[in-house]
């Protein structure tokens, strides 16, 4: 569990390195939704996502000692390029362990940062946490974990730390928060600063079609897993389940899960790309999609949604961007 | 002519309306550079481009009694969208004067933004300022030109006003300073911004082969024009040649004009939509495609480059991201 005061501390470190990034809105979008949207554009934080936060948020937390010997982490490719561009700032070592269906980009990026990339076969089921485990208790190496690591989810609010600052400069005291869920780091970390710094704004989370844990598990009021492989339209988001240190805050201080279905979130980032000029990736644009396409689903008032990442391989960019436009 | 009491005074009318744009900036642009590299991303500005800070700035300039009757620009796009938006916003009725093969996203949007949308045939050769100046006479209407005019000239300095600001807080006292130039006006603009806030930073006007009409002019000293009608890959900066007030400042303030391959502009837009998750539109990528492939004309140390403007269509943006990647 983590407090204000965590996220707090992270923004101090984080001063001067992660950067702020901004909050866009287009007349274009807010006709569709029928409201005001604003989009926090974390596809323009270091390494495409808001992931970049969690990574340096962890690295700088670590003791030296830690430091010198490395670390190693196990994700889709965003918390995967975020902590191996924070250990290439910091001159940490940093193994990656990457399911050998993530995008092409993210496994070329993080191998460009530094890391060495170990692969392993998710589609067929293998277990990344027993792999992970045994890699680092093997070299020594601190486990950064994508997002039940209290150090990482107080880096994600940091993103929400901005928001409240962004959203009372907007003159916005009520409204509605929605996050792109995978694991609840982004989602409970926002949660944990709005709390504290815009109570008026509620986040709900927002994840594709067939991959519901979060909603389902906010619903049921324990942690429910997806069933089957991690594989889909939205790799960034496609955690098993809610965290054991995420769920709770989620629990604590989230409105009800949105689900949207592929067509919504490819609709979605044609629009990203046509009224923001930004690039935004499947996974990352899911909040965009509930805010475009489910304003029955939400409360009155302004909408804001995380563009939460960009990392996308270019040819199936191109392919969604040249589809007939649904929305 | 302007100086910088008019670039502080049109931003002093800017506030809380033109967005400052962030300063961007990814390892993998830097590594290619040789250098270091930074992108101002002016595809984030209102209306997907620079030209909202003009459109702004000539539209806030207006008596009551201007406002009323309404305004007139003629324009490939990006122009005719800053000004209508302007328009929009204030309440001005807006008629653009735009050709009939500008792109349709940029027709379209300056439609849905209010305006009255004449079209004339570029490339037939009808003339534009002829069209403009009976349709401004017959009803009463302000003509804002697209850069030979001090109030625009202005807006568009306001860039150079935030890259002074930006450069200053990532510790760049010295460098380059290229911007994508038309007719000159944000050239001219940032020219002169620089020279009183950011004296060591030199700036280099970017062209696309065969419209290179300001590079041609500096070398001869006088004004030069363009052959042939006004289409290309970079419609935003077609313009026939440099204008009579924008210039005598680029004379007097900018070093040599650089002249980029249509090849080197779709390259420049690859990269900037995988490494920094942005859209930019041919004519918006000038100047990167300098900053990328053609350091052996530039000075030691770091570079910026300005990103003018994102509004590409869809299917010719997914055709380019699509194509073999030469750079």
């Amino acid at each position: 569990m983590i407090t204000i005061s965590d996220i707090e501390a992270s923004a101090k470190r984080a001063q001067g390195v992660v950067r702020r990034t901004p909050l866009l809105s287009s007349p274009f979008l807010d006709e569709i939704a029928g409201r005001e949207v604003y989009l926090k554009a974390e596809v323009l934080q270091h390494t495409g996502s808001f992931k970049f936060r969690g990574g340096w948020s962890a690295l700088t937390a670590l003791t030296d000692d830690q430091r010198a010997r490395g670390v190693i982490a196990y994700s889709s490719g965003n918390h995967a390029q975020g902590v191996a561009r924070a250990a290439q700032i910091l001159g940490v070592p940093a193994t990656i362990l990457m399911p050998d269906n993530a995008p092409a980009l993210k496994i070329a990026n993080t191998r460009a940062m530094g890391a060495e990339v170990v692969l392993y076969d998710r589609a067929g089921g293998e277990d990344r946490g027993a792999i992970g485990a045994a890699l680092s208790e093997e070299r020594g190496l601190t486990l950064v974990k994508p997002y039940d690591d209290p150090n990482v989810m107080a880096g994600q609010g940091t993103c929400g730390l901005e928001i409240a600052e962004q959203a009372a400069e907007a003159g916005m005291t009520e409204g509605t928060v929605l996050t792109c869920c995978g694991g609840g780091g982004l989602t409970s970390g926002i949660a944990t600063a709005l709390e504290a710094k815009a109570p008026g704004l509620t986040v709900r989370p927002v994840e594709p079609e067939g991959f519901d844990d979060a909603a389902r598990s906010l619903v049921a009021g324990e942690i429910l897993s997806n069933e089957g492989p991690e594989v889909g339209l939205c790799d960034a988001v496609l955690t098993p389940a809610p965290g054991a240190l995420t769920f709770p805050l989620m629990q604590r201080l989230c409105g009800p899960g949105i689900v949207v279905t592929d067509a919504q979130v490819k609709a979605a980032m044609r629009l990203a790309a046509i009224r923001l000029k930004l690039v935004v990736e499947p996974g990352g644009a899911v909040a965009l999609a509930a805010a475009l396409f489910h304003g029955d689903a939400l409360a009155p008032g302004p909408v804001t949604a995380t563009l939460s990442g960009g990392n996308v391989d270019p040819a199936l960019f191109a392919q969604i961007l040249a589809e007939p436009a649904a929305g």
